[in-house]
């Protein structure tokens, strides 16, 4: 009998895992079970779906399903809720959309649950929506398709990344936003003072994008009844509005693993080691139900992010397939987000979190152009954190119009992974040319300034 | 008396020379000869001054020359042809346009005189030009201006990238351009398979841009009297147009040095040690007149380009003003261009250079979108070039649309400076937002590829 590779989840690190499965053993059974109505989509697109920018959720799927089951050979089911993983007898349970019970032997389990909302009491409310996952997109498509076109009042949970993308969809579709953050400051995976930026930037709008309002350290507390639309009870007074989305709190969902005595990490979410196989022989973890190590510190990390998820699912995929040994380097919590007319992001630890690790920190932030002055104003902030000691690099952060942050954040990326120090950064040779790039990129001056 | 450090050449290298002199010991005096007519300009920016895209040559400068004078307290001096170095009496004698020779004695000194084209016989015809210095250009510009708006033909001999972008910069002027390239192909510094993009591109045209017809293997052998304009003889035959424009064959000023005793390296250019210095104790080069180390190799380089003489003239200054020794770590040869509406660019050794420096190459070339798919088609083809033995990258080369290409040849600088392996670059954690760059970079789907 074939060998039998179960996943459990079929979006970013599980479809990665089953795709990754197949090629390394083209004689398993490669098996996925999703709970939600479809898989194998970009949940990433999401907010720019909300927005319109993307025409429908089908254009999220690199492959449509059927692809995967007849191409690829993968037994993708969707609308499999898993209720019970039994570790002993190397099977899952799952519950379909008419309650039946079936039981799925597996010789190897890939665990790709994601992470879900952490939930406001009250939130089955008609007018609160959330936009994580397809079928929850796609109800508050529906819901925007049918109150029309005319403004109104909305108000967005959570000023992460989700948060602001949902915020500016929002304010793409003509409606005013309010924005509620319980903390200090917008974006918390920035430093506040990059984060700003991006505040100022949803603050002023832009062409045909309304000002969004922000609220900080207004914590939602309660949902109340209105009888418009929604009230939020918040730590900052009681808010209204016709409808709400929550993007806030995100948490790894991991009651299937606790259940089946799969160890959790520090962080909450599952601990794997490098090969992303969990406490139990055979039943591996990948993506944001993941704990992962950062590559900095060596601590554990959660860090619930695209293209972390993909690359841990391939690993994951090839040793649940029993493939040559993968291992998963470990994160550095790269990320950039597009919103309200700016780019935004980081690489490595922000400037508390080196802290809180014990490095002598040493920041210096910028601004600077990003071409020839001849050649136009495109200027990024930019910020290095340095370990004085070693002279390291621990982390960079950057905001800048559309094009210019990206070649940093990769750049800086690839320099924090080999350790390379701040003088070694200053005396790069990087590609010039007056209308691509400065003479030194702000990476060097940042680094220069630093030595100083 | 204070000590004196004098600077030969008043662009990139020799400018960012006496900057970093003044700033190191504001005490000496710094003294700049330059023979042209301005300094401290971006001669990268000419192309796109005979383009029209930037206004006038004065827009090339950062700063006046009187901020120099004043400011900065650089003695600056244009119009400055030095004849002779007497390192013996640690003096330079120059002469200037009224034939008047004046002798500066110094006590340190940076060269920093550049690079000049080669030259054909007969190279003072009315109708020939080129674009290297702030004077050729303003005569460029001179002639165009003249000659009015009507069509006509012109020759570019050179389809190097000032080539590539002097061809651009007139067919945007409405010519019709020929491009000759004495090589099989253009833009000699990417393997011939990336620059026929370029190529390509070119002969596509765009926008408001002619189509330009290149030709390879064309040699200019000669140039030869023609009734309406310039004849060139060449290996591929006879060319007529109304002008040319000499974009091929630079070599570094190296004549002063040499009369100097200022000994040459195995590249033509002048040798000189980590700390720019040259044999002659005291006199250091930077620039497109020194030599470098490449970082891969070890061997001598001459890569004449602004980003290294920047670099170059600010350890020679530091060092010539006695400063904390500076260090030059050498250079990967990295460049980028964009031309035609497309970019260019390449890191580290290309394909031949690595085989000639006696590497195992292993080669990964790939076509990628840079976003997700369902925002955009933005795709790049870039080549990845690998050590088979070590699996270190070697070189990297990439062209795509515009700002599709600093972030892939930032990171991959970075990563061939630390010397990353194959598998250690398909592993990074590099950041991800649909709309900026995709789950998996081609970066990293290329080192993938190379793995199989």
């Amino acid at each position: 009998m074939a060998e039998r590779i179960v996943i459990i989840g079929g979006v970013a690190a599980g479809m990665s895992a089953a795709s990754r499965a197949r090629r390394i053993a083209p004689h398993a059974e490669v098996v996925v079970l999703e709970r939600g109505p479809a898989a194998a989509y970009g949940a990433c697109g999401l907010p720019a779906f909300v927005g319109g920018q993307v025409p429908n959720l089908d254009a999220l799927r690199a492959h449509p399903e059927e692809f995967f089951r007849q191409q690829r050979g993968i037994d993708l089911r969707t609308g499999q809720d898993v209720v019970e993983i039994q570790p002993g007898r190397r099977r899952v349970v799952t519950k379909d959309g008419a309650g039946r019970e079936e039981a799925t032997a597996f010789d190897r389990l890939v665990l790709a649950t994601g992470a879900a909302a952490v939930g406001l009491r009250g939130d089955d409310h008609p007018r609160l929506f959330r936009a994580n996952t397809w079928e929850q997109a796609a109800r508050l498509e529906a819901y925007l398709r049918q109150r029309g076109s005319r403004g109104g009042r909305a108000v967005v949970i959570g000023a992460g990344y989700i948060g602001m993308e949902i915020s500016e969809a929002l304010a793409r579709r003509g409606l005013t936003v309010r924005l509620l953050e319980a903390g200090a400051s917008v974006l918390p995976s920035l430093d506040a003072d990059m984060a700003e930026l991006m505040a100022t930037a949803a603050r002023r709008g832009g062409e045909q994008l309304a000002p969004v309002e922000i609220v900080n350290l207004a914590r939602v507390e309660a949902i109340l009844p209105a009888p418009q639309g929604i009230g939020l009870a918040t730590s900052a007074g009681t808010v209204e509005a016709e409808f709400a989305v929550d993007a806030s709190g995100l948490a790894p969902n991991v009651g299937l693993a606790a259940g089946a005595g799969v160890t959790r990490g520090l962080t909450g979410a599952i601990a794997v080691d490098e090969r992303q196989q969990t406490n139990v022989p055979g039943i591996f973890a990948a993506g944001d139900c993941a704990e992962s190590r950062h590559r900095i510190t060596g601590a554990p990390a959660w860090i619930p992010l695209g293209a972390v998820a993909n690359q841990q699912g391939r690993v994951a995929g090839q040793n649940a397939a029993n493939g040559p040994v993968a291992r998963y380097p470990g994160v550095l919590g790269s990320l950039v987000l597009s919103a309200f007319g700016w780019e935004a992001g980081r690489t490595g630890l922000g400037l508390e979190q080196a802290e809180r690790a014990g490095f002598a920190v040493g920041v210096e932030r910028i601004e600077a152009n990003t071409v020839a002055g001849y050649r136009g104003e495109r200027r990024v902030t930019l910020k290095w954190i340095f370990d004085r000691q070693s002279g390291r690099g621990l982390g960079m952060q950057v905001v800048g119009p559309p094009g210019t942050t990206l070649a940093r954040l990769h750049a800086a990326a690839v320099a924090l992974t080999a350790g390379l120090r701040r003088d070694e950064i200053e005396h790069l040779d990087l590609a010039y040319a007056p209308e691509v790039a400065p003479v030194y990129d702000p990476l060097q001056i940042a680094a220069h300034r630093a030595g100083r």
